[in-house]
């Protein structure tokens, strides 16, 4: 994944010679413009997966009880947003980068550094970000690209004896983070900031067991030393790991640089604090410049620290992640619950009387898809400038007769700087 | 009409450059990176200009009598769809096209190839096809571009004349087919596939009565040859025609080559069937590299042969002409009836037990316009994977309360696909 100027790299060499083609394009430039600061808060609650399908005719939020929420939905603007597309199911990436009002499609997230995120890795523009599998060779072929899926434990072993064995090559820092079974992350970190193309590198993998690993090659100018820099930290890693009877072996994926996203304070000129339990969303939030300190704990230990940190921020992202894990289990009841704790939770957050609350996810994980889906997610904007009394309770239904209808996801950040009173006029 | 990338023409330029442009931007492309094969069936009625307009205050779907449509509208994802845009009354290949996901403003079908689609004739990437009229010439000069309405029967013995006599020029083989009246088709099948431009030839027909008729001239190098020929078969038509007292000419209108379209096997990987007793509709489908045999009969024969060959394909578009017809003469009881004959035999394709069913129309036709109009087609998708219980019956004004709400006709094959659970997800 290649760097480039908040716009997708394809179109910004154009821009130069076709200046309009920015302005009519990309809303976000635009709103960048008419953003202007105040002492508004706004608090963008992410129930993770929120949207989902009917079991019995009621779907997760239909069923949950949820007072709260229903009374404020009342009184708030409803709809439904599509992540990416209608039909499109999208990943935690594109879900979140929507609702933080960046087009998915202009900003791709390389595999890389969503693994790296993944497993708390902090990422810089002076870093690439490649997702590792432990291997097997045998006389210089690859037998396993899994290395049998070494149970977890081992691999985190191994990952710490090649972080002890290898913390640099040359003037590279490397950083190893184990995951799950044979997989594992690196980031390189270079001295300075990276060029556009540095990590267009294929994946090493080859596309059957039995043939030679692919050397790292850079395809472009910019990523040749950090293809030199990826094959001696393969070598080096095969001789570390020499004596293993599987996972002896290094295989590269998915080689990805940070992307170029402006940041919140620069796009809309909000200080904004990410509150996550999970490393992946802090990682997403750090990547659009939030603050993201790492948290543990419960739901309402995530309110308390809203509490804690509402004066210091304009922007809260809270994310709550349970609700989603229970729908890719295909686990409607759990779900439900944890839709309903979340409920009993909301007036404290009423309590601290954010300006504009939102409360919404980053896509729909349906039990009975046990999975993310491509239906649109309901959305409630409370704020004191909607019509209101649309919709009787919170629910994908209900959200279908509300003020926002269904709207692109990336329209929501404009509507919520708007309904904070943060967006100058638009022309005399 | 020239061939273009399938590429709007704004943008195509810019391409040869900037590849990537076409793969974030255009989203037919994303879709292809992201389709997947199953084994679900998919089946796509057409009712032909489906969507109508009041008369005593309901329009003809309201008015139809559709237990078996409203019962399962009830329990569907429903909507309307805008074909190319709001206000824009589209055609039939543009209504057509947009239901198979191309975009219709990028993909344009020349009015030669429409032509000769219609008149059954197959269209090849070596095939330029073009409009004719007969016409009367007097002294060099066309004192009537229409040969005064000559009969159909008198053409169609004229045109098979045109075959005997000039069934090739050179090397290019000719095929004639009548039309109504003094209209007729041709098309010019070259050795090889045609270059880009091939077709860019200006038509022939003078703007007024009383001047000479124009020699086809290409704008470009690569339609030089097919002017050549085209200036040969109209010398060559004047002198099979001179004993004609009207229609002792033709001019030539609409000169078009194959639209450079991915097929349904390239875009989505679908294998796919048209069940469709006119030849254009047929042919539409064959643009998209469907299989379109050539059948006779009614709605029930063509249900029978959807029946028939149900195993054999992924993707079945089944055409009823008739509902469109009656609109098109403004016969709102008839178009009333067509709807209602459908109705009945609906559970004949509710039997098969497809994975997703879609009901919908190409374009409206209400029969008060007596024509096509802009207004958005009423359409429900029935699957496993949607809400439901938003509309009490299928109607124009039903489905304005449905979770599909009014979308652009483009969107609904993505949404076809992920209701097949053939499209991946998006993004990690």
């Amino acid at each position: 994944m290649s760097r480039n100027s908040g716009l997708p790299s394809c179109i910004s060499p154009l821009l130069e010679n076709f200046p309009t083609f920015a302005v009519l394009c990309c809303m976000q430039k635009l709103i960048t413009r008419l953003a202007q600061k105040n002492s508004t808060k706004i608090v963008l609650v992410v129930l993770d997966g929120l949207g989902g399908l009917p079991l019995n005719g009621r779907t997760e939020l239909e069923t949950a009880a949820t007072p709260n929420m229903d009374r404020l939905a009342q009184v708030s603007a409803c709809g439904l947003h599509t992540p990416v597309a209608p039909g499109i199911t999208p990943g935690s990436g594109p879900g979140h980068l929507s609702l933080f009002g960046y087009d998915p499609l202009e900003h791709q997230i390389g595999r890389g550094i969503l693994e790296a995120l993944g497993l708390g890795l902090e990422i810089t523009n002076a870093d690439i970000a490649v997702r590792c599998n432990y291997a097997t060779m045998k006389d210089g072929i690859i037998t396993d690209r899994r290395a049998g899926r070494i149970p977890t434990d081992q691999s985190r072993k191994l990952t710490e004896m090649l972080q002890k064995n290898i913390p640099r090559i040359e003037d590279v820092e490397l950083t190893f983070a184990p995951g799950m079974e044979h997989r594992m992350a690196v980031v390189m970190r270079f001295p300075n900031a990276l060029g556009k193309d540095a990590a267009d590198i294929p994946d090493t993998a080859p596309q059957l067991e039995g043939r030679q690993p692919l050397k790292p090659l850079g395809s472009m100018k910019s990523a040749e030393h950090v293809a030199a820099i990826a094959e001696q930290l393969i070598n080096r890693a095969h001789d570390v790991l020499r004596h293993e009877e599987k996972a002896n072996f290094i295989l590269m994926r998915g080689f990805s640089g940070k992307p170029d996203i402006p940041t919140f304070e620069q796009a809309y000129g909000l200080r904004a604090l990410a509150i996550a339990t999970y490393p992946m969303y802090r990682g997403l939030a750090k990547l659009v410049g939030m603050q993201a300190p790492a948290i543990e704990g419960s739901v309402e230990d995530e309110i308390a620290f809203l509490k804690d940190n509402f004066d210091s921020y304009d922007f809260f992202f809270l994310h709550v992640k349970k609700v989603d894990s229970y729908g890719e289990d295909g686990n409607f009841s759990e779900k439900v619950k944890r839709i309903e704790e979340f409920d009993v939770l909301l007036p404290q957050i009423q309590a601290m009387k954010p300006d504009v609350l939102v409360i919404t996810g980053d896509h729909s994980t349906p039990a009975i898809i046990k999975g993310h889906s491509w239906h649109p997610v309901p959305v409630f904007l409370h704020a004191p400038y909607v019509l209101g009394n649309l919709c009787a309770s919170f629910s994908e239904r209900e959200c279908f007769k509300g003020e926002f209808g269904v709207f692109p996801t990336v329209q929501l950040m404009p509507l919520i700087l708007a309904n904070a009173l943060r967006l100058r006029k638009f022309g005399a």
